[in-house]
């Protein structure tokens, strides 16, 4: 990991305008985490920001204001509101990136339009033929990245192996796994499963310079059987929502079942301190957020939801794998399986 | 449903020889269900079947003994062992059906040859293009049924259209469903999202003369949204896996807070009989197994771990189906929308 060890700082723009929470919650996010190693831009109308930053503290000093003039809702187009709304604090938050006035940008604002000022703005790495999405989840043996989550609901088998080498990196960079698993989700555990995409996608990833360990079954995401998860943005997208739904579901389910009657009652009061470890475990704000990875920078996409806790860990996260030489490594690993370079070795750290 | 009417007793196979308990499990499923209106005719051999039927009782005039001479295992390649092992329980069991000697055949073998052995000698409804695998899920709101959940891994639009005629038509027989509400499994709500192949289904099933409530998401599977969900076998598949491994691992942990210290092993006994409605609302054994649809017999396919208790609900519902007309249902369906034929008013009973 050398490549980063000579980062020391990281400046990431942080969209205060995005979300349904509203700036204090977002802006509260940020000054939990600012420091002399992580330096957060503020992007916004500066009206809107000002109200919620302390008169005066060591931590102003890490947080800068950056002016946008507007913010794209969730219900415009988004590459039309990107190109038409060159003031917006995703517009203003991207363009940072692009000029490299930041390693990184966190909104919580329209995934759509992050994904559009992404591509339009920022740029793909050279290399890369798509952008994906990768979310991380927790597992029984540590957290499990999986992606593409819902930026391409159509791929090609090459998209895939992108997306092998893409969650290999971020793995290495950002959870601390030396030499990531990287499986094919899949129906079923022996080669030639599948549907034609990921048959082909299970050849291009077998003959990659990564540690894939073969196809991996919805019913295995949590089992430790693979670091990274490599899907088409359909596939992954309804796994994700279902995973959140059924999650939703049956922790509802306990909850009713620890209302039934004055026993039950006694029963869920006292499991409660243990069963809030489940609830953590599997919550959507432990990594912060979704990373948007193929770009000359980091984008990372927030739940519109997000708490302040949710955009601190978004911000943490995102300045680890900075620190770490994400984007530098997400290059290198690009290119080395370039059209007509034969794959090298496994990467060994 | 006139045309179930007159159908006092229905006729199903049974695979006594498929799953992983033997035929003591399975055979006590059938002993369970048996009946003047559920006449189950046991395919094995008939050296390891009799040891396991009582010498006399009056549930025998209602079980039959058809001799197969071999299994098909799960290792092997399933069209092939269809057609070359014509004497295998699970052909002997189809070849009843083919021939109308029974009106269904329940395995807990080999999916696989199931799937073939439907294809090979059961035979497609004329007006369906592709069988499809249904699975009915616990909802909030009342059971689900999704499908395709395996059979077809690559699917064209079309294919989709026929999933929700005949999802529509097993959810009005079987699941007491007046006007089945269906939707195409999809990733958001609005209409044209998704990938090429679910914005092609949305314009047909749009078009059909169901009850098509547009997109749902993985989110919402548990929400009662829709009785009936469309989605391509690779999706489904992944889709129903996810379920099972995300219940698993979830009910898993709960099981563990509950073992942390003396407080929590107290809540956990306390909760445990309301608890257990929650294991039991998302027990996949409740709806008995999966039904292979668009054949001209209705083939349904157990868990290999399979109870007796999931074979009798599975000779139960399938029983139920076929009295309320399942299979002329499909058939009339599927003939309401064949090419040329503009699609009539939605069905209303």
């Amino acid at each position: 990991m050398s490549e980063g060890m000579s980062v020391d700082k990281v400046t990431l723009a942080l969209d205060a305008e995005g979300g349904d929470r509203g700036p204090a919650e977002i802006i509260s996010g940020a000054l939990q985490v600012a420091g002399p190693e992580l330096h957060v831009r503020l992007v916004g109308r500066p009206e809107h920001i000002r109200p919620y930053l302390p008169r005066e503290a060591p931590v102003l000093d890490f947080i800068g204001v950056e002016a946008a003039g507007s913010v794209i809702s969730f219900h415009e187009e988004p590459a039309w509101a990107v190109r038409n709304k060159p003031d917006s604090s995703i517009a203003v938050g991207a363009r940072l990136v692009a000029h490299g006035a930041a390693q990184g940008f966190v909104s919580a604002g329209s995934t759509g339009a992050m994904v559009a000022a992404g591509l339009l703005l920022v740029k793909r790495i050279k290399q890369v033929k798509r952008p994906a999405i990768l979310v991380v989840l927790p597992g029984e043996g540590g957290p499990v990245a999986m992606l593409d989550v819902g930026a391409n609901a159509d791929c090609r088998a090459e998209y895939l192996l992108d997306f092998g080498l893409m969650g290999s990196a971020f793995a290495h960079a950002a959870l601390d796994v030396a030499v990531p698993r990287v499986g094919l989700l899949n129906i079923g555990e022996e080669e030639g499963k599948g549907n034609e995409l990921s048959r082909v996608a299970h050849g291009l990833l077998a003959g990659a310079p990564i540690h894939f360990v073969g196809n991996v079954e919805g019913r295995d995401l949590f089992a430790g059987k693979a670091d990274v998860v490599v899907t088409d943005g359909f596939t992954g997208n309804v796994a994700l929502k279902l995973l959140e739904g059924t999650a939703g579901y049956l922790l509802g389910r306990v909850r009713e079942a620890a209302a039934v009657n004055a026993r039950s009652k006694l029963g869920g009061l006292l499991l409660r301190p243990t069963l809030r470890g489940v609830k953590q475990a599997l919550d959507p704000e432990a990594y912060g957020g979704s990373y948007l990875l193929g770009l000359r920078g980091l984008l990372i996409i927030c739940h519109g939801a997000s708490s302040s806790r949710a955009i601190a860990n978004a911000l943490t996260f995102g300045a680890k794998a900075v620190r770490n030489g994400v984007l530098t490594r997400l290059e290198a690993e690009l290119g080395r399986v370039m059209p007509g370079v034969a794959p090298g070795p496994p990467l060994r750290d």
